[in-house]
């Protein structure tokens, strides 16, 4: 294979699936200059992972095919201060537990694991010199610019924690830290990467390449054609809406209220009527903390079959998220594994076995209702269990059993 | 001397001139417990000191004198942080100068030196420790709570630096490193102190006593009865400044806002109204950074006298700085050096040398025009000069001469 040949296929892999490439031309001169590119992507090990987690695995599994080296950072210090109550033990029970089960998929979708390395935040993260440009960026980044960055990953309130204004801070130094070439992310982190791209420069420092997946939907959601599912604080105001406002402002006039108070509550009439009127942040994405919205990687086949069977898809209308999975994790691991079929197992009387070589044979079948929701959920629930068989059974032994009881206790 | 009447002359030397002590009984209880009390005072080594940094350097000796121990924090940190134009090796030779200088002032304060510990806060405050404090409090307190402990003692802006949110927890987790039983700062630190006390519990740790100094104004300033030159955003909105700022939102009406916009602008009126109502931070607290309105130690004798001479003081009227310099400056020292008397050397055709023992006499001459403000300004003029004496001969060798040109270069 000569170099060119070379490259464009490094990245096509590297490209496949993304939501969002910011830097491809450097991506380009990089991986023309033959360099083994670094990539850092980082998780907090806080609840037990679930199937969301598939789409920057499969992409890390590209990416180590296209000849990366891909450092896998455990934000310990962040899920540690996040919840105050989770202590240090147990978290580095989840660490751990995140490591293995990541090892497991990882394998699973026949990844070379020499090429992948596994680091905490707190083996860094207090270090003196990177406690020093923490300071340093906090001094020359306004508490606005910072509140941006992390609006879409921390948590959002009236009255947030100050923690949240330094988190994405420290995850952009986390891209110095640990000389990435290449930062993975969901699209949800996109502000944290503009802002190392605005501000990191004045440490000094360069932004990485940063290549974003898409975010899965929880599969219980019902799927617009523009499933952004956030909060467009850009929409304009209407005269009206302004009206409402004054009314309400006006009868704090004989109040007694402070000038701290005033302030403060014709701003939550803002927000009120603002949230009121384009829509509180939505929450498809699937979640952690959310049992019904998400399947883990070691469910029991069972519930993962309620679950699936439970996804919204109507007869015909090929716009839901088990398209979705189809597109973003079975296709695109069905690829890394060599095995091109996706098999529907339907019993004689409804039509028989059905074998797909891509979606978009499976979508025009669908949308010619030849293929039934209840088929194409049949179809996705076996794979996945079939899938996820090995790890389950990896997981099946007494030393990891206790291990996943001690992680987490409540569950 | 028993007991009882030791832990009274104690408690009337710590006591002595300040504006507030915040857990008096706690303090006399430590007191009769006869253990050592711990003491930190601490300051940002930036510009050359100034008179204002005497009221400090009194209650230190105060303190040492009432058989306390202090520590001295030069927050160099903070400093490089601050402007971060400033270098490591500038910062250390100005916090080498501030040592040198307050070591100069306390021994002519005739201070027991032994009883001193000068600490830098680069020496910890970077340490893995701290470090985990300083996020897990920026966890558990929300981004109004921090905003509300700076804003007397940070630069405040339309749009801060995030650095200055982090700042006032520094210097309550100071506290805590130092293992001070007592906090020494001046009032404007107060909104910091009660930072601690509403949140450092949270970590599991406990606030110590808070002695406040007050702040000395500007020598320029023309003082008001009560000059707290603090803005006050307790204080009620009156319906007719709820009216204008009613105004101002229905103008934004037909404007095509984004809400975003909208919610910050119409924030923006209201602080402004705020401002303009109840009146900005006023400034007339000396400044190092204003070399009109402040006297360095160091200063020479001639540009001393001119500054004194340019005082605000009417005939009459004891409503001036002089007098605040008389009581929290002059006569403290004069006690503390066991010279009682305070001497106007007057020239015969004004009346002659005058002496007083207490500032209550002077303030009665003053005020029935026995003494004029030239008399005044001249005895406090000398004074001064006289005190200064040996703090300038000991600068006064080619060592500290190159130090000094070296700590302020462009000076």
């Amino acid at each position: 294979m000569n170099a060119k040949v070379q490259v464009q296929t490094q990245f096509e892999l590297i490209q496949d699936n993304l939501a969002e490439i910011i830097g491809e031309k450097e991506l380009l001169e990089k991986l023309e200059s033959g360099k083994t590119l670094k990539v850092y992507w980082g998780t907090s090990p806080t609840g037990k992972p679930h199937i969301g987690y598939f789409l920057p695995l499969i992409k890390i599994a590209q990416l180590v095919k296209a000849g990366c080296e891909v450092t896998i950072l455990f934000a310990d210090l962040h899920a540690y201060l996040d919840a105050m109550k989770t202590t240090w033990e147990l978290l580095e029970l989840r660490t751990k537990y995140y490591e293995i089960l990541i090892k497991q998929i990882l394998t699973n979708l026949q990844v070379d694991l020499s090429k992948i390395k596994f680091i905490k935040g707190s083996d860094y993260q207090l270090t003196k010199d990177y406690t020093i440009d923490v300071y340093k960026f906090m001094s020359c980044i306004t508490v606005d610019a910072a509140q941006k960055g992390g609006a879409e990953v921390v948590k959002q309130s009236d009255n947030p924690a100050l923690s949240g204004l330094a988190y994405p801070l420290l995850q952009v130094l986390d891209e110095i830290y640990l000389e990435a070439d290449i930062e993975l992310g969901g699209q949800d982190q996109r502000k944290i990467f503009m802002l190392s791209k605005d501000h990191i420069h004045k440490l000094g420092y360069k932004s990485p390449i940063y290549l974003m997946n898409p975010m899965i939907p929880s599969i219980t959601a019902k799927l617009s054609q523009d499933n952004q599912g956030n909060q467009d604080t850009k929409q304009n105001i209407q005269p009206d809406q302004v009206q409402k406002y004054i009314d309400q402002v006006t009868k704090l006039k004989d109040k007694n209220l402070s000038w701290d108070n005033f302030i403060k509550i014709t701003n939550k009439i803002g927000s009120d009527l603002m949230d009121k009127s384009i829509g509180k942040i939505s929450s498809n994405k699937m979640s952690s903390s959310d049992t019904n919205s998400k399947i883990e990687f070691t469910e029991d086949s069972a519930s993962i079959r309620k679950k699936i069977s439970k996804a919204f898809a109507e007869p015909k209308n090929s716009t839901n998220t088990l398209f979705l999975f189809l597109k973003y994790v079975i296709f695109p691991i069905n690829k890394l594994k060599n095995q091109s079929d996706f098999i529907i197992e339907r019993e004689e009387k409804y039509g028989g076995n059905v074998q797909y070589t891509n979606q978009e044979s499976i979508k025009d079948d669908y949308e010619q209702d030849k293929l039934t929701p209840q088929d194409l959920k049949l179809g996705i629930s076996n794979w996945l269990i079939n899938f996820l068989e090995p790890i389950k059974n990896a997981f099946n032994t007494d030393e990891l059993k206790d291990l996943v009881k001690q992680a987490y206790p409540s569950e």
